[in-house]
């Protein structure tokens, strides 16, 4: 009789090697391993042969980039999916889909089982184990497998249990000596013992995306880039496709050295936690639609965007992405989004990335009521009126209330 | 009989020498000019001279820096008061303590009037009407004069004005030939014709505390601030006032082109505004401080600052200071800053302020809990249960209510 | 040549009928009247005949009841429209369709101005101005013209006037003779000088929609209300439409002596003002839809939503009806009301409204997780998982930064 | 050698005499009972004889009631806290007192372990475990025992350990047949199988401080409550202790059927829970204060409160009473209740709280403004000034980026 199936999330490195071998011997399943391209780089080569040697019965590599950027990118770009205000989420937005792919896959071969290679200790447990809870509450029960956070072992038993299965690693080049990394086409996440102390600037060989300053082109560029509904659609006036215009910006921006971050972040599980990103495309895309919008949405919209996007970027973050309240919130940045179209020319330059100009056809910006000169359009009698009435509920309280030492 | 009084805030500037006269001969009051040094710089010299010239019957120079610093500056940096999270609110900072000031010095000299150059068009009118209404609801009604919002004269009109009135003018350097410029130690605002393109970048002469990238060191500088509570005490281990140490940051961060700001921003009276602004001490000082938040705070606390942050910058922006609800968010920072004490390692350059380095006796961050290596603190184990009760309600929902076409 | 054209608001009431003479002598300008039915009751009778009694030179009377409730009523209902908690914005909630009609008859009779009743006081001459405005903002300019806010008359002096004019007032009922009220089909709102001690309960004879307490019945009745992703549908299992739908409700809960609100709210203007109304239906519809969204909306869609409300309540009160922020968050709403779908049962008693069941396919109630018996289905043993995690910031910062003195 | 020493929280019901007797056998410990006084009424007798029976070496009973109410009760009160709009979170206040004083108990008898009587399934354990956790943070480390989380006995197995052990189990009343009952002096919450049908209402004998309206007196009274910035400190100008104050209150408004709550609400743990509760005191303060809020506090204010009432219920219903952020909350309300005082008048009357007066020294309700009356003190002119700037922003928008689809 055959074994059970488990589908495998397969990134060709060794964890997800000696997973595909563990699972085997552990649960006694068979194991189709997938490996979901979200624009990772070079790591998709040779997956397959390395999944077969491992013992998988099965490969799938599915190229979702598309998917990604419109379905899971471009929508956190319009909600400002910015967590604490500095890291673009890229890792927390690619989990998501990855987890729907682990259970599209699992129904496709019959699985009864899915598996991950995160440890018990991050975010991506989190996110991968709720994602396909929730994906997988219709239909037939799904057991998830987690081997890094089952097994124990430390880097050495690892390194031991490999040999013994007769396992050939793939040579490892210096950035993965020290760093573990989690890489799609929105950014790459960097974390390892050399970034834990917080007094201390982080290596320069983390960073492998972007340039440091001292090495970047002494001319600066200037980029413009048109959105549409607040969705970026071309560079420099040539239509793109999302995929293309990241890969673009990512190199652009990190040859001027734009898109290091470097922060002390609220980790999901209530741990502080020191982590190093590149997000090149994501830091300019960001800052120019935010230029973008304050031109083309009122200041009450914008506080209310605000507003939600900190609650997005928080449930992102936290692997609540496949819920109500995230479609629900979404559904607000599409209408917001309604007049976010027009262009925003950004220059990057020694590590900043500075909006130089926007201007759109639904721009709110007025120049005959903004302007200084004398020829205005703008009534400045109303303007006692105006102020009369905006402090009398200021005024009123100062009269009742305000004790002289409240002052 | 004695005429009325009206104290005028007084620069020395064309605008307020005109408006000296002004007073005069349209409401047929005595005037007492007051100078209130914020840290502005030169413009101090010789204005006793100026009012004197245009027929003041007094001249007031009060130096309130320190009181500037301590009770606006400082509280507002600990709120996170940045308008838009961009602009550091010097110049809203400001007017409330000018207008404090004015009925201060009305009620010494028995005045039944104050008078401010502002025109019926900028937020400036709204900060002082407002400010001085609500601080004169106690005791003798105060009269408001604006000259510049009611005499309705041209640029040219007013020059012949000054003439007619035998005004000497002080020579008009070329950053003031176009940029109209209000001026602090917290920074500057800098309006005039050639910035009202929103699609062009700002001309280099616009700026004259920050150097241009290109123009910058090609070394870094890193400088450590320390913090007390929330409020800057050292620099480099140094203790320092807050006058001085602003003064230091202020020219140490301009040198390296840190602080200008280039923003569509949206004005009080309903109209987005293109505003240039050169802030290079708070650029510095608010990304220390929420630097080390990260690491002291609680990622609620953070939350919930990040709440009152906004509101809180809103209301100084619109001339709400004097208020009760303002008191209470006060109330509510303090106690979030109760363990902001530590040091904050910035590095500074071509153009980039970027936090290095962060360290408390209060800090969150624990390496044992957060490092990846294998000898953590952290038990793997409970994630499992964490995340089985963490994703219940999204698995509930999604089992009772998801539709296949909703996801 | 022909005069110009006013279209003046008409609800055939002594100020509207005096308007009507005051603007052809005053603005020499032709009246058309337009009567707005909104659901006011017995006032649509004879108001052609006082119309052209006073010189109307046309009489509309346009029945926007469905309108009223399905573009206006409704969605409010399903944004939890409720200023400040508790009024239901009857009056604020009209006063857009009457703007909106006001500027459609303008464009159709071709008129350059219309005109409202309003005072210079109150709420509605902005929601009323701000509207026409907007609405106005393409095409033709359009007047505005508020005639009660203009001609500075006591009401002696009102009544001069219509003596003068030869106009034949109606006769005056007792409810009209002390207080104001402004009345649709969602509520009305009662003002007048016997209201305005803020320690004295309101007198019985202003209320004429709902009984006090002790002349209702004795027994109390229940009634189950089936909605619709979020919008009420039927009565008792019987389908009807929202008008009818409301106005069994007014009769219903108004016998029961439910629906009175006595509140002392802040006034657009910076005043606080003391308010009575009735609501009856209003306040069912708001506690059965919010009772169904307990059992369908997740814990964190209800937080989202009730900020979302709060800010969309302040924004209908303050005559911000036509802007894109409402737009935005009625999208949100939308996508939020998706699984409102239900019934909820609710008793009327001695003025009390209390919800007894809600039950919907969609419910997020689940008896096998949520019963305390033993047999349930929820892993008891996670929870220590959970808690340990759950607790972890909290202790960690408890350990780093607990002051004795603190707790 | 002595054995370890657990401190167990006894409430002398069946569950604590048995878990005295279980945690002896299972982790031979010896017991200390700690019974916490929090008002909740007749059970505090005869409780050292039945902890004793059951083998408890030491019985300690604290009455802690003036410290819950005012370190506790009056603190949320102040905060407006209540859970989802409802519920006074009686329950939920009392969790982290005891917590505090089974850790003091602890540290005073050299107890190693604290034990509670919560499953695994509801609220309290998160905020016993939660409370414990955080306050035993410094010092030795504090085992937590939870024998009904552990043993995994049904209701019978309980009732036969019961025997084996020789307990005399005290005569369970009717109302603990049916209910499991949490009271304290704030309200008691009831739960039960009867209750967990949400299409049903609550069978009447569920309820014990409240009368149904049916059997409540014809006749309303009413009471007048006098606060002290936010604190109620009178009933009817009479002086009385907050513990006084509350059971009057309770007293007085269950005769009169006020404090009954049934709700379907968000329990902790994702699950959706019908709770009943009858809170009567608190009722009444709450709408009490509110009102007096809505005098005494400007509309920012009760903006800003609301938003952090919702976050500060939610804290406290979910645990985290011990940490920074209700610290901080609690500095805003402190500050924000600055002129809370003044005097309310309550009528209670067939089930229903009404306000019916407010008045303080400081309300900012003021006639002359307020008044409908011709002979007010508003500038009505000043209005039209202020709708031309009000309305800009939107206006513009308007013009801007209207599509005639979009109204």
């Amino acid at each position: 009789m055959a074994r059970e199936k488990c589908v495998l999330a397969y990134s060709g490195g060794m964890d997800s090697t000696i997973s595909t071998v563990w699972i085997q011997e552990n649960y006694n399943m068979d194991v189709v391993t997938l490996t979901v391209d979200l624009g990772a780089g070079p790591e998709i080569v040779g997956v397959k042969e390395r999944a077969a040697q491992a013992g998988a019965i099965q490969s799938l590599v599915w190229d979702v980039r598309d998917e990604f950027v419109n379905e899971y990118v471009f929508p956190g770009l319009k909600a400002g999916a910015m967590y604490e205000g500095v890291y673009a989420l890229s890792t927390a937005l690619g989990r998501p889909l990855m987890a729907k792919k682990l259970v599209e896959a699992a129904r496709e071969v019959g699985a009864t089982a899915v598996a991950h290679g995160c440890t018990g200790k991050g975010n991506d447990q989190v996110r991968f184990d709720a994602g396909i809870m929730t994906l997988a509450a219709h239909g037939d029960p799904l057991k998830i497998v987690a081997p890094a956070r089952e097994w124990g072992m430390t880097r050495d038993e690892e390194k031991l249990y490999a040999q013994k299965a007769g396992l050939e690693l793939r040579e490892v080049g210096s950035d993965q000596r020290v760093y573990s990394i989690d890489r799609n086409l929105w950014g790459q996440a960097i974390e390892g013992e050399d970034l834990e102390d917080t007094w201390e600037a982080p290596p320069e060989d983390a960073f492998s995306w972007t340039r440091q300053i001292s090495d970047t082109p002494d001319e600066p560029i200037e980029v413009s880039i048109g959105f549409e509904k607040g969705v970026p659609v071309s560079i420099d006036g040539t239509l793109k496709s999302g995929v293309e215009l990241i890969a673009i910006l990512n190199d652009l921006a990190g040859e001027h050295g734009v898109g290091r971050i470097d922060h002390v972040e609220n980790r999901l599980v209530g741990i502080k936690s020191r982590e190093v990103y590149e997000t090149p495309a994501a830091v300019v895309l960001n800052a120019a639609l935010k230029a973008l919008e304050t031109s083309t949405m009122s200041r009450e919209q914008q506080r209310v965007k605000d507003n939600l996007s900190a609650i997005y970027s928080d449930m992102v973050y936290d692997g609540r992405w496949f819920t109500e309240l995230r479609t629900n919130i979404a559904a607000f940045m599409d209408s917001a989004h309604e007049f976010s179209t027009g262009d925003v020319r950004v220059r990057l330059h020694k590590g900043s990335c500075i909006v130089v100009g926007r201007r759109s056809p639904f721009s709110l910006y007025d120049f005959d009521l903004a302007t200084y000169s004398t020829t205005d359009a703008f009534d400045h009698e109303a303007a006692t009126g105006f102020i009369d009435i905006y402090s009398l509920a200021a005024r009123t309280q100062s009269r009742k209330q305000t004790h002289s030492e409240r002052r």
